[in-house]
């Protein structure tokens, strides 16, 4: 199955389903990147009229607050998109899907394309309501380096392409995929909480793009790009071809979810 | 498929259908009210006897204590009523149904007064129950304009709304439907999240009107109609005409949940 | 369909179905009130090591931390037990399930005996484990009196029962059921967020009866079995008589879940 | 049934299906244990920097932090493993499993394998991207005792696989199992918001000994391989042989959720 689609069909760019595919793209990403980056400028908010916030650096109850952010809205953008386009939401899940064969060069690009403009829109929309802050992005913390980081976002984005790949691309995942869209934005949740403080733990080059233009940051930027989809590629790869690869069925009495069973 | 029921069948404004669907959003308004609202004055409460909250403002951690409050209880408010009423329990979600053609005038009006009765008799107990607590609403913090903050509802709301109808009222939702209820209550955790800062974040004049109404506080409240019916009526509008249509399909590799995948 | 079941079979209380289910609301009560009372204790144990919140008090965080404790293992139990015996974990929601008609008073008295039971040796076991710390219960806070506590009780443990017949018990509830514990779980978590500060939120009379007697604490403890069972009752009577009954379908093109969906 | 499979078919140690399963246990625990374990570092990582925390002690939504890091990370995890290996992430799981004969003792030596090896390598590459922080792991708090704690993590454990029996391994779970991989993180969650003070709630010896061996902390270790044996061990005699046990049944009006409800 890999590589079979990499070129698409010739109507692929035009057909009414690629675009209503890619106008999903653009709209979830823009609800996911505006909850995203939106909590940490409210964060900021917070901290700028918090008396104590202001001489101790943000708690750990703000982290909380930013990969809740994230996780919520992420969940909710996949489950708005997953019946249209895959719900991706993410380059380097996009990407992922490349890697794999799932779909063609043309979609991918349209959808490259989608999720970038939407993060733009939220980013300028955030500058906008919150009266002029400038957007904050991603950027490695003070003691650790680049290649701290640049590992970090490969650890953390192979962990969350492979959950979407084990619930939302497999096609033996059976009724799993219901619960797909939670388990995608719980484990961006779930790694935020630990990347948070070392490299912000983006997992999403247009996460991190938006923003960055927006608040014209760009600082280790392109950590937030190699790392994902390192991180998504080799995800890929191992789920591919070597988890969804089966030979004719020993009959084991283990008892895996099966469709049968709902 | 636009307005084809937009004035319903003569009988619908007695039918016993309809009756119990407004009772529905009636009772998970008053559910979610309460548990929004609540969750305000519990923490005012809890400032009130904590030496350092009334120091500094109320911290990070009051935020996720609020924007959980409302995630949950909707969640569960929506999963109450979405079999009985179609599980709106926001007058923008109803405006937006409208707005797509996907329920008649009479039905938007009945849920309407029953979204906004809930709301002013949660509000109602609530000053009760906390031995007269002054419910408080919705307002702009200072530091944005009520301009940003018409701006930031009518933003929030369409990303609530686009999720609604993604997941609950698209006809292609398939077995995405069963997750409609979490997706819905968690987008407005996440929204509120951002939005809480700087305008509260109410996505939902019902929500805003009661605690209004009881408390007697009116200052911009305008915005909380204005903003989400805007946003909600865009949302419909964007997914209603533009996702939605379909035209016979073209066979892809690329793999939507389907739901013979269940 | 009320009362008719009010008696049993007459093989009902020594038949194996009624031992395993009153088994299992044994083991989920437990572990419910185990993780419950014991994130309160665990909070007292934060309090002691934490400089500031000997002099503040617990803040926000700890009440999301209690909260979380109760949704998430209640979720858990509702999950564990509800294909067994209908998953109840709470003698007010055993008591709105009597009212409606929808169990024999045998098995209700099963499942009190069992959820008392489960309470109990959940509160031995923390006090136990935690070298000794004295289990803490539910009482009305300052500032607020018996009758508002008791007013409240109602209130949150309407709201939870409401949830529970949509999502659990309703004949009609469909594929939604597979979400029912969740929603029982997160409105007692969202509940807990607003009725926390004031009266501590039980909604749950096991819940409250274990660790009273064996921390001891008796003062307020008559309100946590009265508002319970008057809310959950309430909630019954308005569900059973007024939102299930229905007439011979209205062919309305208005959407709600229906089962052929999935 | 127990036993039956006790030393499986002559095949099973080299065929494909189960090499794949063990390779889904050593990435999901991989997942599970690097967002865990990270999240206590990252925690760290936010003391280091935190005027305050350096004074008090972590405080309540440092353990709300880490219960939920464990929980999202536990639940994706699991999803992306329950049907290719039946999503155990914990040798007390795949323990539990044996002892109710629902896997072979072949199939059991490998996960542990899998499951001890994708901790040491999340440990390993956790110290590298934190640029050499030492992973804390597990050990008994001051004030409790080691019988305290072993106490505890059997309690927890017991807990814990109660409910992967019922929501994962019953075969009677239905449509239930879709939310087997949530319940399971979920109750890991609740039980660290109870445990974490006391005893840092391991319920896992595979999250105990990855962080261990790489920080090379040995305070107490053996309590967290005893109890969650035992604890899990516990349930599985329980759930399997008192639970699942069934009569031809009586008919009762009471309603389980039944597979033909979906």
């Amino acid at each position: 199955m890999p590589r079979r689609y990499a070129f698409g069909r010739a109507d692929e760019a035009t057909h009414p389903d690629s675009i209503r595919a890619t106008l999903a793209e653009l709209v979830s990403t823009f609800i996911f990147v505006f909850a995203g980056e939106g909590s940490v400028l409210a964060l900021g908010k917070i901290s700028m009229h918090h008396k104590l916030y202001k001489e101790t650096g943000p708690p750990a109850s703000g982290l909380v607050m930013i990969a809740l952010a994230h996780a919520l809205a992420l969940f909710a953008a996949v489950a708005a998109s997953i019946n249209v386009s895959g719900g991706h939401v993410n380059p380097a899940v996009t990407f992922a899907a490349l890697v794999g064969g799932r779909i063609s060069v043309v979609r991918a690009i349209y959808y490259w394309v989608a999720q970038i403009l939407g993060s733009i829109i939220a980013s300028l929309l955030l500058r906008l309501v919150t009266n002029g802050m400038r957007p904050v992005g991603f950027y490695v913390a003070s003691g650790v380096g680049e290649l701290h980081g640049l590992i970090l976002e490969i650890v953390l984005t192979f962990g969350l392409v492979y959950v979407v790949y084990a619930t939302a691309i497999d096609p033996k995942r059976g009724s799993l995929g219901i619960m797909a869209p939670l388990a995608i934005g719980l484990i961006v949740g779930a790694n935020i909480l630990v990347g948070g403080p070392f490299d912000g733990a983006a997992m999403n080059p247009a996460r991190a793009f938006g923003p960055s233009l927006v608040g014209w940051r760009w600082k280790n930027h392109w950590i937030y790009w190699l790392g994902p989809f390192l991180g998504g590629g080799l995800a890929a790869i191992i789920y591919e071809y070597m988890v969804i690869p089966t030979e004719p069925p020993l009959h084991t009495h283990h008892q895996p979810l099966a469709p049968e069973d709902y």
